[in-house]
């Protein structure tokens, strides 16, 4: 997915929180602003918004002095999540088609994201009123962009799955998907999450703490972009990425990096973001599971309702 | 008041619509945001963000050769708000206070903002529905931030009152309650709109259009800033708003340009930024009537909740 110029408002509100969220004063949030103001004429729209976040919050670590400014709030994720973790045990318990209550908790767990919502209670009470509504799910489009069957069919062939995770916290809504693939449908995951702190995207440490090194093999995609842009990514990973049968990616920036791959990949989010809806064609906090290769793509629309 | 680092963020939302809306095609929309980024560090974010609006509107305008890129919106909306005029009058005529009811009518005018709302359909369903529920209006801070007794009580007082106008369409609304100034509580109005195009803001002509000189004297305030910027206000202006016994000031840009005075203003809008908001100490949404030398200046709440 391209950069539209409606992303750059918006990065400068990554870019103030994300210096905020980093402890600094009002004069080093300016100068990240200014900064900023100094990077924009140089990027290139033709790039996925990841590709310039990754430029952004490598500056904003440098004037700040913080390499991992969102650990705190990233442990703090894991710890909620960890705390929600017996309640969705319960529910795949009592669950009549467990894979799809599993599916719909790793896609609720997509909230979990310090990035956009504000704060933990908020995140909280989101989560837990997706929770209690029964897995409540906007139906309104569920064939094309909640495409479990196909989701359910390409599983069946297929003896492992590369996962690419998203935000800490969402890893343990992540773990009771893996788990049932691992347990239930004898399939073998990777779990692949970033190479060096980037926003609150989880780390192997975050992935072990949520206890998903005892379904998964952990690894680095080798990248620092907040979401898994290839460019960036080891040759390890680019190796186990390139012969993948199937490839679960989590998240919105997964999904800007890799929307214009033609990989076995199947996108699980909420979608947050209007442009990001309108790519893929669906409307703001619709859960998606799509079958990427399957995927029609949709005219972007912007506010205005303009193509570009 | 003066501008947060949380409104430069908006600058570009601002900007990148306002091209738009100027029929700029993406290069130009981009050139906009580049220029405005070369513009952001000169900007003191000890001015109002009027002062700042003021500057990136005249560039906008500047680089897209349009000097009333508005002009067609102004009047789509002054057309929307006079078909609402009869169903507007009718309300008075049922209505036990009709100061009161006219005060909540001009107050629900600032919907029409095409600055913030999107379309002309979403602008006339929520004011319908704010006209079909009866005036409904959050209660929930009513004495603080909607001093309906105290305007009633400077009004008994005084002979005449200045009105600062704001949008477009907006001012049939604003014609409601000048009218019942006028012919049952027989004060003298003055009604006072930018002095050049800026966004969807109010001129002669839309003043005329909505039929206000039937009621009131137009006057210009000389300033092209979105708000009353009184450093750019003609002095014939500013010797009217200096000897005003009080003033009625509508909307957003009015109350940032004026909330440092110490004039006899009565604040009248809808609160639509979080940042204007917590300076007023109300909710997004809410409605304001404030007596601007009673109110107490609440510390302003950026997103994270830190005081500036």
């Amino acid at each position: 997915m391209k950069t539209y110029l409606d992303c750059i408002p918006c990065f400068y509100q990554q870019a103030l929180r994300a210096a905020r969220i980093s402890g600094a004063n009002e004069e080093v949030q300016k100068e990240v602003l200014y900064r900023l103001s100094e990077m924009i004429p140089d990027f290139s729209l033709d790039t996925s918004p990841v590709q310039m976040g990754r430029e952004i919050y490598a500056m904003i670590n440098k004037i700040t002095g913080k390499k991992d400014p969102y650990r705190e709030l990233k442990e703090i994720s894991n710890k909620m999540a960890l705390k929600m973790y017996p309640e969705m045990k319960v529910k795949m318990k009592d669950a009549d088609d467990k894979l799809l209550t599993a599916v719909k908790l790793a896609i609720i767990g997509n909230i979990i994201d310090f990035g956009i919502k504000d704060s933990e209670e908020e995140i909280y009470d989101e989560i837990n009123k997706m929770l209690n509504i029964d897995f409540y799910i906007q139906e309104s489009d569920y064939r094309e962009h909640f495409d479990y069957l196909s989701f359910r069919e390409n599983l069946s062939e297929v003896d492992s799955i590369l996962y690419l995770a998203d935000n800490a916290g969402e890893v343990v809504f992540d773990r009771i998907l893996i788990e049932y693939l691992v347990n239930c449908c004898n399939k073998t995951v990777i779990y692949a999450v970033r190479g060096k702190p980037v926003l609150n995207d989880a780390l192997v440490d975050d992935s072990i703490m949520c206890g998903i090194n005892h379904y998964a093999n952990i690894i680095s995609s080798g990248a620092d972009s907040p979401g898994v842009a290839l460019k960036h990514c080891s040759p390890e990973f680019m190796r186990i990425f390139n012969e993948a049968e199937m490839i679960i990616s989590k998240g919105q920036g997964n999904y800007e990096a890799l929307s214009d791959e033609t990989s076995p990949l199947f996108f699980l989010l909420i979608a947050k973001c209007p442009l990001i809806a309108s790519h893929i064609g669906c409307d703001v906090g619709d859960f998606i599971l799509e079958n990427h290769l399957k995927r029609k793509i949709m005219p972007v629309e912007t506010a205005e309702g303009k193509d570009f």
